[in-house]
């Protein structure tokens, strides 16, 4: 097999044999690091220093090009200076190397001409069947196989360990850092990759390659912008199916952010809602920092395990007690009820004046009396409702048996099959739970948020994946402007089975009262052409007329309006429809991600007090259900102050069924406005609907939907 | 001086002599454990160990009594089992000791018999004019003097140093949790005390008396109820002016929290928003996590130099650059804007593909180039809008000159007198910077969190107290009901200056039509009685009345509904005003706190979307301004969509006044409710009032009123 031929993830693990172009004899050079960490860290290949001015790097003989190698190396590191860096990737290509990790900066991070000059790296690459790992990239790292083609300078502060980790990240400080934090708490890392400026290779294909490798348990990964979004979700799907949770930190959120983003690694950040949506969509949990997400790891990893919400607080401190309630109660994790019989046991093996009740006060009397947790465990083993335990010890040391509490820890998890986390704010307390394979935490505060985010994010991953559902294929009617009419609108939301208000389109005076007419009760006259789609900022909405004269003053006034801005005249009528609540709906083509949808709360302040959640499609009532759960107006579908309450289910189902026309419609619709969205209890109506054709349509997409029946009116 | 003449803080740290009662030759027993401390500390006096069945203790002479000892001790340690203590109480106080601690447990906390026990003790110490400590209490600790009359098993595990913090808690075991993480940190602690039940002595009293001692910088205070408000109030005004700040958890926030914090200690927990508002009144920053709070004490005791809001972020890291950015934002603390001159300078520092905006990536170059911190700071220096710089260095470490940017950061804080925090995922790399007085922390997050408590805890500090106002004596009308007829209490606000609608009490059909007709146009017509304090429950509110059917209607409805509830018949009228947007306002009486008002937007939601604001008197216009800007409908007073906005003033001033009039009323009204208030851009009104009596009301009160002028209608 030749070195092109070789998956991605065999080249960056088991290459076999790396060149170091630029290579230094100086271990803490950028081109001496990696000659250093592969002979240290046991890569068992040939190592291939390139050094024209020098005889031997680091002992070992140095060749002057990669033409004067024995072979060609399945890798390249290029640990040269800018201009030098693009003969290099020549002579790679030329060879026929299989990978190239590019550790050299000064490229689309560095503006116009550094973008230019990545971009004919790759075309270099791309023409040779070359893969690139970089430019501005730390490199890789396996610590299984020892293949270190890496400069962190933190692999020297603390001693590696395989384990089942792999962190991948664009930044490479970042990738050092969490295998840092990591490592401070003993957990194995085996890969640490970072992906710089993903001129080809990115985070999400690293992601996916990893996941070949059946010893990892767990992903983590950094991302300042997602490039490739299908790779992305190719890979959660295998990690699901692998079993293998993934958390991913999404960095740039803040307008500053995405700046500093930009000018970090020429990366463009994507609006922030949207891939919030798409992350969980695909059971990706979104984290936001680095200790949160080391101190979170050994849960993750203690798969074996149920972990279940409802916890159980034990503590020989009443304030550790106290505090862990205030903070469940925040993060609204429940804590068990325990059944009256395990009350009493629990009270049996206590001291009179402790806590029976959950939390579980066990009071210094622990000090004198290390078995007692046995007792209490004992009590719990018998009543399932405790669900997961946390045994918070803030004062222990001399005079506490910890060995035997570890014991008695150990065995309960064992015969139960439950889950017990200790906390404590020394190393040396904790230290004999971990010695037994107990979780153990600096304090509850990290024990609790730690049990919190693996549970949602367990949940997250046992959510029955939506389908797609049929929707009518929309044939736009013929003229380019931006918008389709409101009637056009309507219409095409009506054959997707959306509930919208009957209207009529009229022409003439004449039409409007003839339709008012026909309505039999007061109507709303509006303007409709597809050149005036913000019609109320022309006062163009006229509401609630229910005479002759009212709807010939409106139609004149729209006529003259029109008139003057050269639109051909023409109004909707439409009876005035009467309901409990205004929402908003609203689905957008993401450039990068596709369609989404949102819901909001309505009325006039929507902007100015959001409230509002974006759902990525396909998703069914259920998601809707629980997206609306987490809006602030939630209590009103509840039924607020003893009114009845609104159905959700008519609203969720028009959500869904909007989703599926997007999918269907995504290549000619850009954006669907449905606002305002009258909500009555037990079904609703769209009162007003706006939809945006597609940019840069090709004339034979148009062409390709001529088979269709047209939809819409002209 | 007798024991009883000394002060609380001389007793607790130095005493002439300690009496151990039940004293242990075993030092990991609760009784041998501050034999062991007093001696291993350095406590200069003399030890007494009191252990009738032992002729010495830890090789210490015993004594079988306290009769028996050579002197009266100023500080008695009593660890004896529950029914033994009391008897050492009575020995205590008969032989005129100055302060008991009593770590017994089985008292408040163990139900109604110890609570009778523990009132007992309180009685007996009382008539002595001897001071308890507990029961329930881990000790008093003073590291200064070596007088640490405590059993914590912590004091074994890290070794003690004297510093400028003191730790003042009901929980022994988290101030020996606070004591250990600060100690990890090498910060000094020198007072470590927990008061227990809180039978005497509470965290308020040690507080206030640890302030005696110049050489405290920084209060940490944890409570579980807050039994004493008027003592903390003394200690924060006493801190304020001694320029200390203090840090104080206030556990049992939820309702499972505060029933444990009961069967703790035996407290009984107040209402959370009231504490919140008690706390930020007082200058007291309220934390809730113990680690949070030695993360950010560095940054106190840092008291030098100037801490500013606006931060410029470094790091040899582009992702640190992002991350901290992101969280800036969500904090809203703001990134520095960096003049034009600063950024080419920094520019010019760095390397051509660095940024040189706000935060500043210095690339992996610092890697071979360590003085390039210098080149920047040197132009930072130059720019005021870098108030305070974070140098973040996720990697760094073999390589790297820390020494040499240690010196660097020092001179620059030294020089600009400015602050650098320092953030890094390892010790050995923060190792340097502390060395030379520069504040470290393990990551981003925690610097930032940091320095956005320690700013907004010092503009709490800097806030100009209010003061009261003149209010007017308000003279209850006679009868014993609860609540004030709507007149009443309408008549009551608008003495004390609050625009109340205008209003007319009629008693019959004519009356009311009589009352439109003067009004000239539409009106509201309400029953109007002090028995009827809800009448919109009972459908006798009546809007938008202008036909004299309609007010005949009205009027007669209230009549029969009223007639049928045996209650007199009346109600008011008054013009149906229009308005741009609904609040409500409130006030009552906390019973531990005193007054406190509640602004929240209005309309039936109040209490299912709450959006309110609590506020401690006296406070002034701009505290209410402050108060509403965190409000989420801040955005209408701002003017949302383009409206004009609504003016702040009218609403704070009704607020200031509502405060005042509850002041100067709190012993005779419980509560003030104005829903609706009604607000138009420059002006308000109150719709609707209802003013409830103070319980309990004693008759001399309300005689000694008698004085002041009758406002109120019977």
């Amino acid at each position: 097999m030749t070195a092109t031929q070789k998956s991605l993830l065999t080249l960056l693990t088991q290459p076999a044999s790396v060149a170091i172009i630029g290579a230094s004899d100086d271990k803490n050079k950028v081109g001496g690091r990696p000659v250093d960490y592969l002979r240290r860290f046991g890569y068992p290949g040939k190592i291939y220093p390139i050094n024209p001015s020098r005889e031997c790097v680091q002992g070992l003989p140095a060749y002057a090009s990669l033409a004067q190698l024995p072979e060609t190396p399945d890798m390249a590191i290029i640990a040269l200076a800018g201009p030098a860096v693009s003969a290099s990737i020549q002579a790679c290509a030329e060879q026929g190397v299989g990978v190239a990790v590019i550790m050299s900066s000064g490229f689309a991070e560095a503006g116009d001409e550094g973008k230019e000059a990545q971009r004919r790296l790759m075309e270099t690459a791309a023409r040779a069947g070359m893969r690139l790992i970089g430019p501005n990239s730390q490199g890789t790292a396996d610590f299984h196989r020892g293949t270190v083609a890496n400069f962190s300078t933190m692999f020297k502060q603390l001693p590696p360990q395989d384990g089942p980790v792999a962190v991948i990240s664009q930044s490479g400080a970042t990738s050092a850092a969490l295998y840092t934090l990591l490592r401070e708490q003993d957990i194995g890392v085996r890969y640490v990759m970072a992906t710089g400026n993903e001129a080809d290779v990115t985070v999400s294909e690293l992601a996916y390659a990893a996941l070949e490798d059946p010893a990892l348990k767990v992903l983590v990964l950094y991302m300042e912008s997602i490039k490739d979004p299908e790779m992305l979700i190719k890979a959660a799907a295998l990690a699901r199916e692998r079993g293998v949770p993934i958390i991913a930190i999404k960095a740039g959120r803040s307008k500053k952010g995405a700046m500093a983003a930009q000018s970090h690694t020429g990366a463009l950040s994507g609006e922030d809602d949207v891939i919030d949506a798409f992350l969980r969509q695909h059971g990706i949990w979104r984290a936001s920092d680095l200790h949160e997400i080391a101190q979170t790891l050994p849960l993750y990893l203690k798969q074996a395990a149920h972990i279940g919400r409802k916890l159980v607080v034990i503590s020989n401190s009443g304030s550790s007690c106290v505090m862990s309630a205030d903070l469940a109660d925040t993060l609204a994790l429940p804590l068990a009820e325990l059944s009256a019989s395990t009350q009493s046991g629990v009270a049996a093996a206590l001291a009179s004046y402790a806590t029976s009740t959950n939390p579980i006060d066990l009071t210094a009397t622990l000090m004198s009396n290390s078995a007692l947790l046995k007792d209490v465990f004992d009590t719990l083993k018998q009543d399932d409702e405790a669900q997961t335990l946390l045994v918070s010890l803030p004062v222990a040391g001399e005079g506490y048996d910890l060995d035997l509490m570890a014991e008695h820890i150990a065995a309960f998890e064992r015969e139960s099959r439950r889950m017990v986390m200790v906390s404590s704010t020394l190393e040396s307390i904790l230290a004999p739970f971990r010695r037994l394979g107990i979780v153990t935490f600096k304090g509850e505060p990290q024990a609790l948020r730690a049990i919190d985010q693996v549970t949602r994010h367990h949940a997250l991953l046992q959510r029955v994946p939506a389908r797609t559902q049929e929707a009518p294929l929309i044939i736009l009617p013929a003229g380019g402007g931006t918008f389709l009419s409101e009637a056009d609108s309507l219409t095409a939301l009506a054959a997707a089975g959306l509930p919208v208000v009957s209207h009529t389109v009229c022409h003439t005076v004449q039409d409007a009262i003839a339709a008012w007419k026909t309505t039999g009760g007061p109507v709303v006259l509006k303007a409709c052409s597809d050149k005036l789609p913000h019609k109320s900022e022309y006062g163009l909405v006229f509401l609630n007329l229910n005479t002759e004269a009212g709807i010939q003053a409106a139609a004149k006034q729209c006529e003259e309006t029109m008139q003057a801005m050269d639109i051909r005249p023409g109004y909707v009528v439409s009876p005035m429809e009467t309901g409990r609540w205004e929402m908003a709906l609203g689905a957008r083509n993401d450039p990068n991600y596709g369609p989404v949808v949102m819901l909001s709360d309505g009325g006039k302040y929507i902007e100015s007090m959001p409230d509002y959640c974006l759902l990525m499609p396909p998703f069914s009532v259920e998601d809707v259900r629980q997206a609306i759960a987490g809006l602030r107006i939630a209590p009103v579908f509840a039924g607020a102050r003893g009114e009845p309450p609104i159905a959700i289910e008519p609203l969720a189902d028009m959500a869904v069924r909007l989703s599926n026309l997007m999918l269907r419609n995504e290549d000619v619709i850009a954006s669907v406005d449905l606002n305002p969205v009258l909500l009555s209890s037990d079904k609703l109506v769209v009162l007003d609907a706006l939809i945006e054709r597609r940019h840069g349509l090709k004339p034979d997409t148009q062409a390709a939907r001529q088979a269709a029946t047209a939809l819409l009116t002209d």
